[in-house]
């Protein structure tokens, strides 16, 4: 197996000021295209750190890819140590000195003495354009090795892994397949999970590779298996084996298969069933909409929302009576439907979804955090509780994808 | 300096699967109490790697934390090398026994033989309570050198961080102070910044550390400074005068001093004028409203919000009339300012604030991504134009931000 290591260089990342969204992606685009990353290393940009780590990782690895460190802000570190490393000089790259006057021109800025700089590359490299930014890429490769160095800025650097760098690995190191499926559960946890998988495993193929991902929308369950291209028919077919078994176990929490967002699969079963849809929403105060207006075409089946945030909203604008508020809690089955109702009727939709809860745990009553669903429909209302145990935006997130599951599920039922 | 390392152990943080907040949170604890992380190490959970690797680094740092490699899921890969590396052996440690059979039973579980060795250490070491979760972290202390090891569940990890490894990194190796203060700024590009303040910073004391942080609400541009506590005098003082340098030389872009979120500010500057909001949304579809309820306490100035996603629903709902549709096109000042004076008045607020937009590049038109925002007050309305350079997404979250800012000044003007 190829060994990859990703040096991510930068005093932010270590700092906490900047999350490390380079590696993930890195790791992410590297999995999708069956390699592994197999180390991350983030270091600070001093020159003897620089220096000493890509050398340490270069012995270590047959691809060492480093991020960060080219930047205008920064000095040529990366590059010096580069060119000592492979034995050559820093020499002008014509191109990428053009493309840097170019830019600048646009911007009424003439290049610096310093900012030439930047077009200064190790004479031993072969530059990887960057299309979306100023410093090129830069590849060696030597004794069957290959060293990459990118930009630190993330859409700089996404684009060129996927343009130059990936493509350039399949070509010299092969690339073997990473087959896998995933089981959305949801009212259970990771632990739970883990020890009911652990019966159903020895009845699995061997290589199975399982990850437990605790995500916003609930637990997901990764099943995985790494083959050789020649063998990826009978590794499909195990697979789908090893998940119907798993799907059995989990009956009766998987809410959903694959790694489409929930607002994606409600827009999907939205347009099958060829219903529109309207959202009030009080605890989540914004979310859900948001989330189902974060997918491209959502105009087709979203019509909007209403953010009440007051009683006297809710009845002012969702037509809830006063009545209902002497009788129930705000965060109650009966508030959550009748707000679904009125959403429905207010925008004219086929379908109202609600939500009515605690964020955080209430200082009177010691209430703790929790959720009423409300869900309306052109023939019945019915409505869920979610309880939340997290602090007030984890539960808010959360709550906003249990509206989007719970959805989801009642659409499903309507025939 | 004390040299800190980091070992974060999983396989989903090299596959891309979690994203490593785990390392942010420890680098930013560390920095707010004046240490620094020199390095962060990822690695799967191999038996030989994990020990090749705490091994390195403990040669190198005179402290090594790690995180991952503890859970139910695991073997106790990372247990065996500390007790190898510490020389000693596990043996069962009663109190984190009792802890774990008490959880067991409130879930109707016996504790399995797999089980308590989870509460098994390494005789060596010092096991340090985890009230969040099932597995102790365990501290070893050896010729002055420190190595702890923590959960890798995130909220576990940020609990013992907090309660017991920062005291105690205080306790051992003091600490130096670190000063800072935040520059926000809009509209402008960190290569911009970084060329101006290169202008002003020979008149800055020597030692100032200085970070481009890009945020979705704009450049934060951080002003840092590292000294002795006999020294915070002076310090404040310094960095004070540098600060005042930055800002003059970035009047027209400076919005905002300090770190609190955009609601957070906007929260604060409605409580300080009486004021109440309301929000119409349409292209950003809910997250204005969704950010302004993040706020603990919003509900004494947000009344709520419509998401008003199709023309006729912003007639309908916010009363605009057919002929400005005519008149205008829906992503304009003129829809921007009927729709803040429409959820104003449908809400009966102090203020009404609006969004619409393109948050994608249209197809047919061929108008690139963009943005109005409207504001009303009971006096008069106004609007801003915004332009987006991202993805839908993206441009999304920057509109919600531009938006939260806009209100921000806008109501900074009113008397």
């Amino acid at each position: 197996m190829t060994s990859i290591s990703l040096i991510t260089i930068g005093g932010e990342l270590l700092r906490g000021r900047i999350v490390n969204t380079n590696s993930t992606h890195v790791g992410s685009l590297l999995r999708e295209s069956g390699f592994t990353l197999s180390r991350n290393v983030s270091i600070p940009d001093f020159p003897e750190t620089i220096r000493s780590v890509i050398e340490e990782e270069w012995a270590k690895h047959d691809v060492v890819l480093t991020s960060g460190g080219l930047g205008p802000t920064q000095d040529d570190l990366t590059k010096e140590t580069l060119a000592d490393l492979f034995n050559c000089k820093l020499v002008m790259h014509e191109p990428s000195l053009r493309s840097l006057e170019t830019r600048f021109a646009a911007r009424g800025y003439t290049v610096s003495e310093r900012n030439r700089q930047q077009a200064m590359l190790p004479e031993a490299c072969e530059a990887i354009p960057n299309p979306k930014g100023t410093a090129p890429g830069m590849l060696f490769q030597k004794d069957g090795k290959i060293l990459i160095s990118m930009p630190g800025v993330p859409f700089e650097m996404l684009h060129m892994m996927k343009n130059a760098v990936i493509p350039l690995l399949k070509e010299k190191h092969g690339a073997e397949l990473f087959l896998h499926r995933t089981l959305r559960l949801r009212k259970i946890s990771e632990s739970v999970v883990a020890l009911q998988v652990e019966k159903i495993q020895d009845e699995m193929v061997k290589g199975i590779e399982i990850a437990y991902l605790p995500r916003d929308d609930g637990l997901w369950l990764e099943l995985g298996l790494r083959v050789s291209p020649d063998k990826k028919v009978w590794a499909e077919d195990q697979l789908g084996d090893a998940f119907r078994l798993a799907k059995n176990q989990f009956e009766d929490q998987v809410y959903a298969e694959g790694e489409a967002s929930t607002a994606q699969m409600l827009g999907e079963r939205l347009i099958e069933k060829g219903l529109r849809i309207a959202v009030a929403e009080s605890m989540t105060g914004g979310l859900v909409s948001a989330k189902i207006v974060s997918i491209s075409g959502s105009s087709t089946y979203f019509e909007g929302s209403v953010t009440a945030y007051q009683i006297h909203q809710k009845q002012a604008l969702l037509g809830l009576e006063a009545s209902l508020f002497e009788a129930h809690d705000v965060v109650s089955a009966e508030v959550a439907e009748a707000m679904a109702t009125g959403v429905r009727k207010l925008f004219n939709t086929d379908i109202g979804l609600a939500t009515t809860g605690l964020a955080e745990k209430e200082k009177e009553s010691g209430r703790l955090p929790q959720l009423w669903l409300g869900f309306a429909d052109k023939q019945e209302t019915s409505s869920r509780h979610v309880e939340l145990y997290h602090d007030r935006n984890v539960n808010r997130e959360r709550a906003a994808h249990q509206a989007l599951i719970y959805a989801l599920e009642m659409i499903g039922e309507i025939e």
